[in-house]
């Protein structure tokens, strides 16, 4: 797969505008440091700015606050963050997949598979379910009764999809990642747990993607919904009846717990963590290893990250803690001590 | 699947007794916000009892001392939670499975597979094993080498059993767990580490729960253990050599370290971890988040959560926390001085 | 499989010396409480020492120091630990795979797969990839285009490679781990996610051992590292462009950051993380549940742990936590005070 491109294709393709030779063509993209003269490579970080007089890169995109700051072919940007990623995307497009449903694959009574799609082997889809057009699904995937999946969905190697479950257009998601899975629900009654049926099912929007090994449990009684644009990494955890707003990105092994409500634009920190039945406004950002255990009404960035030092550091710190409302007793003593020495004097 | 049922049918099966008119026919749970005419509700957190006047539920449950609260018609249970969960279990029956081996699937030579239990497509059941009666296998399972497998079992696609696991009756296990992988075990010698075989198992009693891609490693010499009753959420790591004692519950993503014996009947909050060779009394509770560090002998709950704050807040006050230990000897300082003064005064 | 070895035929193959009948023979390895008389056990934490007098093994593994502990039959080693591990190797080997291609194995075109190579059941070997000799790859296990394969793999059921990731020798990976998933990279453009294309690889040295369902992202544009002899244990998120150095053990459910280069000889506790761009010095040690959130120059122990207590002890400190620096603020003004005072007197 040997693409390439003229920078003057690119901008007729993806906007923006060239300063320098227009004509040099680019085949791969790479960061400032390792870009060779048939790559393109980019600044969005100012960090890297000493990095454009070294590069071996046969252009770059800028800013247009640094459009002057070489003298390479470069394409100058509003964003040009987003302009790497969609320059990225036009020099490596996704390994086209055969259209077709592989013969050792098994396909369920009266499943509707769009002839544009492509049915890996050894996926089974289920009796009833609906495979919208140009869906790509890889090997060992699993997709239940009654599934609706929406075009262009591209599914890795080994992801299931229990029964019921819908989703929108254009989802990506990667290996391992469960979607539909019951949610942990449970009630005691005379020294046993009772199960309670998981009836809900998950509803996924457009342009969503699931990283590995994600998990996102069905709904009790109504839906788990996930709007569009919402992107989860890795190992993530979304129990019952989540919901989460629109355009939300939520780093690795972060874990949600049922009922929750997270707003739109919201951006979670890696195995930070929300209980349940909570309300998350829109815009909210949460850092790592956090907990949120109660809800949050206003826009902004919260934190509950406790301060790592040395092993022996730590320990004659923290120790205190498990006294600390004691010691916040002993000033108050010393304040009134001192007020009466004052009072005296 | 329509099932449906009138109140006399309901409490004739799951006892409880009826208020008002028996012969009204349910065929559906739901909330009281979203409950239609011929779906049953359910009162069990008073502060959804205002929602009582407005529901347009056909029924509902209800415990005796809400028994009064409204003139629908009404099931009084003394556990009206567990009611609504066995009701939910009588209007949505599981799928029936075919039982049977599906044509795709590749049973290993000796075993023995129970001719009511189903065995779906893909999947692949290994030299030896014993699969018992009703269980149904979905898809993409591997049931490895002479693991038994207890009657009743329903195991979602693609679950991994490692050979020579035992699993009681009425295991349910999510797709992506694995049962039986090896424990987490090496001696480092001149600067290499030496991996230690792990030959023990995971043995499972019955009517355990196995969430979505939950892993449970098989003991380095004994075995791992997870007694009757456990119900285990999704993406939880269990290590080698624990033992979780009968009726525990622990939530998403828990993490319990090596050799570690938990009690019975305790309840285990999200993200929470429980460090390795360590006891844990029967009846605790631990708070999501929390690091269990030492043995806990007394039943109680027990929590260190570290509480959020908007990110400014949170950095102004944390920064003393390196510090702790400073100011607590100020403090020992000024109790000191202020003695003297006072004795001098 | 009963294998069985005389001690003077184990000292033979892995060094050490006798002390006492070297004619004993030996079929399996157990802990001192447990072990039969035709079992081998291993003293190598002081506190079992009493279980010394007591058991009923066949023959120990003691270190020099306490070679005149027991008049039992003994192995002296220089280091016990990793000598019992060696045992148990010997007494336990893995299971005989048939090399070959199962015929329910699905192999891409232009494969090349050594003949010693054993390929399961439901397998799918992708377009290109090379598989090398005597690696045994379980069933489920998809392997992408062009991935290389060093020898002697051992993959368990349901492991995912992605395409063009390159492995050296001796992998262990268990059920459900995925090794080259895309990375977490999306630029906001427009009130929405632009995807960044992933294209790194993984790149794994020789000896690493990869934990169920843990899973590593491939690099954005350069590779994700993992060296020689790397250890990661279940449920690890190792995030795009990580480089984790030789010898390092990362216990499971810990998060890693994108572009963080871990040093040599690390281990990290259970459920920690990493943030992202991080540099870790070798041979640096963090706690369990400890988030690490700036680059470590030098090797040591570091943690970040809240103290856990009684829920109602809990909560009754962590209160202050929020007024902390309220708190700092009180006392120093005490201090200036009490310094106006004694400057008075």
């Amino acid at each position: 797969m040997t693409v390439s491109y003229r920078l003057s294709e690119i901008v007729a393709q993806l906007g923006g505008r060239v300063l320098g030779d227009a004509a040099v063509r680019i085949s791969q993209i790479a960061t400032l440091e390792n870009a060779q003269p048939d790559q393109i490579s980019f600044l969005t970080n100012s960090k890297y700015r000493a990095q454009l007089a070294s590069t071996q890169a046969g252009a770059v995109i800028l800013g247009a606050e640094d459009a002057d700051e070489t003298k390479l072919p470069r394409i100058i940007s509003d964003n040009p963050y987003a302009y790497f990623a969609r320059v990225s995307a036009l020099l490596n497009p996704l390994p086209e997949a055969q259209p077709g449903i592989h013969p050792d694959a098994i396909i369920g009574e009266g499943a509707v598979i769009d002839p544009t799609a492509s049915i890996a082997a050894t996926t089974v889809i289920g009796r009833g379910a609906r495979i919208g057009a140009n869906c790509v699904i890889g090997e060992g995937c699993i997709i239940g009764t009654n599934v609706v999946l929406g075009s262009h969905a591209r599914l890795y190697p080994r992801v299931v999809i229990y029964h019921d479950c819908v989703i929108g257009e254009n989802l990506i998601a990667h290996s391992g990642a469960v979607i539909g899975s019951d949610g942990f629900g449970f009630a005691m009654d005379a020294g046993r747990w009772v199960k309670i049926q998981q009836i809900g099912r998950v509803v996924i929007g457009n342009d969503v993607e699931i990283g590995a090994n994600t998990t996102i449990d069905r709904g009790a009684l109504d839906d788990t919904v996930i709007e569009d644009g919402v992107k989860l990494d890795n190992q993530i955890q979304v129990a019952h009846n989540v919901h989460i707003g629109a355009h939300t990105a939520i780093a690795g092994c972060v874990g949600i717990a049922g009922s929750t409500t997270i707003g739109r634009y919201c951006r979670i920190g890696g195995s930070a963590g929300i209980l349940g039945h909570l309300q998350i406004a829109d815009h909210v950002e949460i850092a790592a290893f956090t907990l949120i255990g109660k809800s949050i009404r206003e826009a902004g960035t919260y934190a509950a990250i406790f301060p790592f030092a040395k092993a022996e550091d730590w320990r004659r710190n923290t120790v205190h803690l498990r006294h600390l409302d004691d010691l916040v007793q002993r000033v108050k003593m010393l304040e009134q001590e001192l007020k009466a020495i004052n009072l005296k004097n």
